[in-house]
């Protein structure tokens, strides 16, 4: 996370309209979770029983593309728009939700599911931190 | 647009949980208002005045973003989530809200403005009508 | 293809470096794999026989994300780099290849695969013509 | 990049056609990359000379687009494809290249550019590595 820290310092304007803390630990666990959503889908595809992982493949790839896009939506600082980051990080919660509670009933047989619960449920929670600070 | 619908008819399942034509327009007006997004952004990167379109340039990029993962969610079918969905619409009609205001105010000057605001306006219109349908 | 070739000619400043008529083409192809790739990943998702489609959706996913990001920089003419567009258009190429044979070996089974590889040849033919006139 | 690592032993199939550490070490500076170069993209966009960054803008938005893409692919181990890996991991090693080349140039004056000038130079090391072990 020190890369984020130090891209948002060097920010040549002040920031002012948001918490930094949680702003730079919702982007960290946003590139994350992408990360290890695609990771998951990945490894699902490769089990034995892939068939009954469709869905969760499904939700996996949906969070992934998700967390990244908002993850670089979050890194910009200029022209910030309050209604579009506040409507894309509900998306975002919305898709950690999901792809939380469907991961967290394979975890007990996949440990990359498990893995990738954790990931989803740091960065819902994420999201939902930097939610309640943006008017 | 042919090639969303071939797509989507030869989906191995029976869609009955969203309007066909509605869901393809969607999907159509969220590729087409990325690439043009891609466009005006890096347009306005080579216009002189470039200093006075910076809240632009932004607000292109973060449209690109989301519409591009709008058009990728809606174009998966397999584990439909309402929840999700619904909240990556919302997400996606603020976007091209957003945009579409900004580029009005310089599409006199500036043709790719626009072109811009032009395809943001229409995929207002496909997430709004699309939304209207998603219990 | 008609809001390629506007922004394009949108442009303000000249475009020299490049045939705007396959690079229109080029861009268009790329978003249209993107979409086709991304869908048929799904439709083979939700296939009865989907273990026997897990290489053939890491293929999709690959060339979807590919093409997108091709699709993207080729979108953008400021600050031009040909070594960078060469690189990822080989990629890009590479990626629609590989994609359109995995998607050939199932075309008779699964309509989706059919449709795919059409679009992975399309694209991996405008990647190739592009490419013969970038010096 | 604990959670890289973690995925990668997740993995229910053996992994010997790479060396783990140069992969886990190669996704985690590609999604680094891809967040700093985005980030930078958006302060330079902040500068008042921005008018004279426009070159470095482009390259950041390219470099970012393209670590993103290299990062997801590289997060996949199902059905592996060493000509694809092979060419993308050349376009990122490029993207990087071109990218740190810009923002050194900018390094002195903006810290922005000198923070994503050292992301470029490791994703571009991890790339060049990487690529060393590909068959």
């Amino acid at each position: 996370m020190t890369h984020i820290r130090s891209m948002l310092e060097a920010y040549p304007k002040e920031i002012d309209d948001v918490d930094l803390g949680l702003l730079a630990e919702c982007i960290s666990t946003c590139f994350e979770c992408a990360q290890t959503c695609t990771g998951c889908a990945d490894a699902c595809l490769a089990e034995d029983m892939v068939a009954d992982l469709a869905k969760c493949i499904r939700t996996d790839l949906d969070c992934a593309d998700i967390c990244i896009t908002t993850g670089k939506v979050l890194s910009r600082r200029t022209g910030f728009d309050a209604n579009v980051t506040r409507a894309l990080l509900e998306a975002c919660r919305a898709a950690c939700r999901a792809c939380a509670e469907e991961c967290e009933q394979h975890a007990d047989m996949h440990d990359h599911c498990g893995v990738c619960a954790e990931a989803c449920r740091r960065c819902e929670r994420a999201c939902d931190a930097l939610l309640s600070t943006i008017k």
